[in-house]
């Protein structure tokens, strides 16, 4: 079955792939110039869906489809724009396609719905210019934290001034906050960015909650000493006792279910081969779409941390770096994409989301719900990212359903 | 008791602390103008002490005390003069300073032996100037490698540039090698850089071999991927392989006597806290004074880490950094040492060395055999390296008492 919409969208997912701020990668920054002519290409996109389009202070592109009626009630469907450096092309902009693709379907069909439809592509999700995420969603979310605008870039320019030349005005990012009356949920699309929907064999998930985060550092210290003199007996290892801890960590996680738990960076101090290690700090990220769980996983964890210490006579300092709480899916919204995606034939799968996205902010201003798009090898933040044609088509058909069944409800 | 040959020496000691090339820690290096001043003061305290100086093509300081005879019957008593960057005072000094102080006590007593002695101050044990350790009991014991001439510094100085300046000829560097006949051995006082005197609550030790040691490099390759969205299940950690590999190591080690195992270094890559590391490089360092159980260890270790590799299906590569074969200490030597303990009235602790020494090169001239004089709490390799005056003139006797033995065996 061929899908014009979905060729389409494919094709315009290519288009914003090539618009990069470096020659041979794709780096697409909040407030950027590449920034600038993606969404030269994305209003005009918007345009030819049948949407009225505005720029807000924060650099959010928010198209429009009005509803049929004179009520204000209001659906929205949104992504980001912004990458990750070196990105791949589907992160984000698959979203923001895909709900294009939908509403050019209804406006082919000059069909209107009994809400209106605001497509957002969001200023900033990866926090890649200014180290702080959801800048745009929060905007719209009425959370947007102006002490932000004074953070700097790497080139010193501030968040302020960034805005400024991107054509917002920094003063005003209070009334980006939505203003549009009754809101019926926000409904994002993206790519799994994990391996599960491909292991299952189906192109598409439901999401039933974005995973809370905790994130800690983690310090051993023992003592240093001579590789060659000082005995086993007597070691005070920082490096052996972080190393029990990593195990424990993965051993915690993978008896829990649901619960993914990872050491990513690790260093040794003084980190010479012939040096017994002296000290260690390592990262702990824990995660789980059930709150209580979460929380009672990651008390259980530092505790181990704190008995490995003790029993092997080293130190250990704990930070927390920061804690999300989980954001459940709205079950309303869940249950209408599940009856979307079985009116297509196929068996609803649901799975939690790992990662952090725009639906984490959003959730302070409505009830929000995801759909997964299946990616090769659940690889992501990489310019092997990779969706298939199929699949997309298969997202736009949901997404339509999920529409028709909304205004239904 | 007071002792003024070990006052005496302490003193030297701490002039020697004072001669450096940086003004606010001590590093003496090969060939550097540091260590010409050392030169100048151990030649000067040498001959006070009745010996004949003179400085070889490397840049050892040799002094020589003759026999009583027309006999051409040698023994050499050496430590090496350069340090390590912001080095202890004692690491190396201590043997030259107690030799001289030996040969010090039969000048003033106008006694000369069955044998002449040597008492060799080594230009460079540590190879910090030219990342190659042994150069001067290299070049005396006719094992020094020519190729290393054209190593450079970090100036960009040559070797054969630097001894040259130092006063040698790069070119006659055969001519260091031993030429005086047959030699009885060579013995050297040096601290133990480890904890293992200072527990037993002894002055001294008599070391039974200097440890062999293998260096590897050993990288765990798996799989990078999102922290967020990769289940536990499936999941190829690099990190929690290297942790297993780490806890094996110590565990082995632990288990088998007199077995030292370190893992000193460890990178993980990428090294995000996001994201499960893909790969994980980490050293080894292994060391056992006796061959057999070393090499078997060592084998037993490389196995482990192979196994583990296979268990959780990500791949390892080896790659041997070093291999120095351990050198037990001359039976003859180590008992007339024992003895000569004895006659002081303690009972000898015998030690194994687990670090390098100039007798490792020395083994292959003569018979080897050393002293270890206890430090406070076990610390090299910093300036927090401490030796106490009574120790210092235990092992002053303990020699005096070894060279009589000697004369008399």
């Amino acid at each position: 079955m061929q899908d014009s919409s979905a060729e389409a969208a494919m094709k315009r997912l290519d288009i914003l792939g090539a618009i990069s701020e470096e020659p041979d990668r794709l780096t697409r920054q909040f407030a950027g110039e590449a920034m600038q002519r993606a969404h030269d290409e994305v209003a005009e996109w918007m345009r030819q869906a049948g949407m009225v389009v505005r720029h807000d202070h924060i650099g959010n592109l928010r198209g429009r489809y009005e509803s049929d009626t004179a009520g204000t009630h209001t659906l929205i469907i949104g992504s980001h724009l912004d990458t990750v450096r070196d990105a791949g092309r589907y992160d984000g902009p698959l979203g923001v396609m895909v709900g294009i693709a939908a509403v050019h379907r209804l406006h082919d069909l000059e069909k209107r719905l009994p809400f209106a439809i605001e497509v957002v592509a969001f200023a900033d999700e990866e926090g890649l210019r200014f180290s702080s995420t959801y800048l745009g969603s929060r905007a719209m979310a009425g959370t947007f934290d102006r002490a932000d605008l004074d953070r700097t870039d790497a080139e010193g320019t501030t968040m302020a001034e960034a805005i400024a030349t991107f054509g917002g005005d920094p003063s005003r990012i209070g009334e980006d906050a939505w203003q549009g009356g009754t809101l019926l949920g926000y409904v994002e699309v993206h790519i799994e960015q994990g391996p599960v929907l491909e292991r299952l064999g189906v192109p598409l998930g439901v999401v039933t909650a974005i995973a809370g985060q905790a994130r800690y550092e983690i310090t051993y210290t023992g003592e240093a000493g001579h590789a060659g003199t000082v005995p086993m007996r007597g070691r005070r290892d920082a490096l052996a006792a972080a190393a029990e801890f990593v195990l424990a960590v993965e051993r915690d996680a993978e008896s829990h279910d649901g619960v993914v738990a990872t050491v990513g960076q690790l260093s040794v101090y003084p980190g010479a081969s012939n040096v017994i290690p002296g000290e260690v700090a390592l990262s702990l990220d824990l995660r789980h779409p059930n709150e209580a769980i979460r929380v009672e996983s990651t008390r259980r964890i530092l505790e181990r941390a704190r008995e490995i210490a003790a029993r092997r006579g080293v130190t250990t300092r704990t930070e927390q770096l920061s804690d999300h709480s989980s954001v459940p899916c709205s079950p309303r919204l869940l249950a209408l994409l599940a009856k979307a995606v079985e009116a297509g034939g196929m068996t609803p799968e649901l799975l939690p989301s790992g990662a952090g996205h725009d639906g984490v902010p959003m959730s302070a201003l409505t009830d929000v719900a995801m759909l997964f798009v299946r990616c090769k090898g659940g690889i992501s933040h990489n310019p092997a990212e990779s969706v298939t044609t199929e699949d997309v088509s298969v997202s736009i058909n949901v997404l339509s359903r999920f529409l028709e069944l909304l205004a239904k409800a």
